[in-house]
């Protein structure tokens, strides 16, 4: 399968990987796709280990980064501390938190422990540039921005680098505002795609992205788990596909025991689009969590919402993996609408063979 | 292009075209693919008049109807008069509404006047018996129910008759329940579909019923517009597309000229699900009207909300079109996300022959 992606990126498969555990990011390359580790979760010195580890999977066979930055957060300065956020939130949402976690059989939090997380603070170009730094110190082929705007001067680093720029977008607008910032690839995500996403559909988001890029490929990204799923982003007119879901259902991948099990049992129809994690609508398992925000306050905008919330996570997290019943009905992870097509945990590589595979197959049966 | 789909419709080509128009029916047909009328909007003596019109204009060819029956409304009983149902509006809704009238500068509606047009009365079985009468009467080779199960008895009538039996479907359980009933064929319809829709993408939800459907053919619907879209639902292993929202974009279509023009101008995400209309989660262009209901009360349920709000919308579409301000900034209707794609009007036939060149195209592209 030959595209303007493969030779772009250097591939035999125009299947591109996107998650945060190094395993699967090797795994994808390996299979003869092409692996993109998210960078935002790591220190700059994790990610420095985690790139040369990959390095070392792969054999020189390519592979790429994304980071994660907003183009604007809502009234916020990219200065101002957690303590400051922290002393930002509502005293209305502050008690919904502990009411909610109460009403679960869990601690109330103290507001001087909210907001502890990486995430919250990890969103500014400040945070990204020293990722970016040890990032272009290896021999990566590709950075992908997935929100918002690329960080001051990717473009032109990419460019004297050799490496590529990509820009996932969600709607048409974004599309136009990235290729005017001279990105060399685009990656239209649809809806149904887990974490941060849109509302419009794949189905009607991809043609119409790639009308407006011309000569600039574009990946489908969003319901898209299958080797028919494939064939059809590339009958939409992508010259390839990314994938980020599929991977929780990979052993490789890093999300806990408790969640994948969640997802195996899960349907297509059971994720939302909910801002009640990080401040931006986001899709992900639904769960008691979503249930109770149902009937309590707005969210706050980002990043003041992951500030509130994301303690309150790290403690579900653990609490679930260690047996609380509480905690378990609450607990949830970012999912797209294919989580309904899991049906065991299997080697990453296996997962990227079979798609290629399958998308071959029908390709073949559809001349 | 020879399907399951051509060989049991007795087609050229596996396009069916949904409308309330019998010319866009007419067209469909014409141009090779399978024409639906939408039946649920006339009484038993226009449709006879209307597909009497039809089987003129198609000399022989095949075409269909489309009823809409929902499975279960909340709290009502069939044989409710539209003047009990009146009663049973909330004095909040009521208030609500002509609050909204009075803003656009439109008349409030008098209480006695709520609930005048057919909608409401117009979905449960006894409704839709004499309208099935009409169609089996004449040579009808599909019925097509579009909302929960088939009026009973339909099934087996339609297999006496030699007339296909369709159901729409929008998640995988509502598969497996028309399936247990015996339909001859599913249509998958995402949720970037126009009208009641579900939440699932076309992209996850055509495989997933495609893979429960066995030997019974699968039509994606939902984002499909273009050969593109065609071709990729052909990968997803659908048998051919349902495509409802593309016709009005056509001359034929009976849609007001000021929704048109809307339309026209719209993007892909100026559409919502709204349950404003119907009391269902349906499908249609971003208004004023829904900027409104989103700092109103909760929709009531089918059939109290159309009760409460189709004298309203009778109003609106006529102030709209004789040139009012406020009616046309209220103004709205149900279609899909492919929306953003209608750049001008033109004649059914032509839509319809683009839309299978260019699938074929795609197809020849692709091998």
């Amino acid at each position: 399968m030959r595209t303007a992606v493969t030779d772009m990126l250097g591939v035999r498969h125009p299947l591109v990987g996107f998650n945060r555990s190094p395993g699967v990011v090797a795994a994808v390359t390996n299979a003869g796709g092409f692996g993109v580790l998210a960078a935002t979760g790591y220190t700059p010195e994790e990610l420095d280990v985690q790139l040369t580890w990959i390095e070392e999977q792969v054999g020189g066979k390519p592979y790429g980064i994304d980071v994660l930055v907003p183009g604007r957060i809502a009234g916020s300065d990219p200065h101002e501390d957690v303590a400051s956020l922290r002393a930002r939130i509502p005293d209305e949402h502050y008690a919904f938190l502990n009411g909610l976690l109460e009403r679960y059989d869990l601690e109330p939090i103290d507001r001087s422990a909210l907001g502890g997380d990486r995430f919250a603070a990890s969103v500014g170009a400040e945070i990204v540039q020293p990722l970016l730094d040890v990032a272009f110190s290896h021999r990566i082929s590709l950075v992908a921005n997935a929100l918002g705007t690329p960080p001051p001067g990717l473009v032109e680093r990419g460019k004297s680098a050799g490496v590529v720029v990509a820009s996932l977008v969600g709607a048409p607008e974004h599309a136009r505002r990235q290729l005017d910032l001279g990105v060399d690839l685009l990656v239209a995500q649809g809806t149904e795609a887990g974490g941060h996403t849109g509302t419009i559909a794949t189905m009607v988001l991809v043609p119409e992205v790639v009308d407006l890029a011309g000569d600039v490929p574009v990946l489908a990204a969003g319901g898209i788990a299958s080797g028919r799923q494939m064939a059809a982003s590339l009958a939409l007119g992508a010259a390839g596909v990314w994938c980020g879901s599929v991977w929780l259902s990979s052993h490789e991948d890093i999300t806990s025991p408790v969640v994948k099990e969640k997802f195996l049992a899960a349907g297509s129809g059971d994720t939302l689009r909910s801002p009640t994690r990080t401040g931006k609508p986001a899709r992900q398992l639904r769960s008691a969590w979503h249930d109770e925000w149902a009937a309590g306050p707005a969210a706050l905008p980002m990043p003041l919402q992951p500030v509130l919330v994301n303690e309150a996570w790290r403690r579900i997290d653990a609490a679930a993996g260690a047996g609380h019943a509480g905690a378990r009905e609450l607990e949830s992870f970012y999912i797209g609408q294919v989580v309904g097509g899991f049906r065991r945990l299997r080697p990453a590589e296996d997962i990227a063979r079979e798609i290629i595979d399958d998308c071959e197959h029908v390709l073949r049966s559809l001349s």
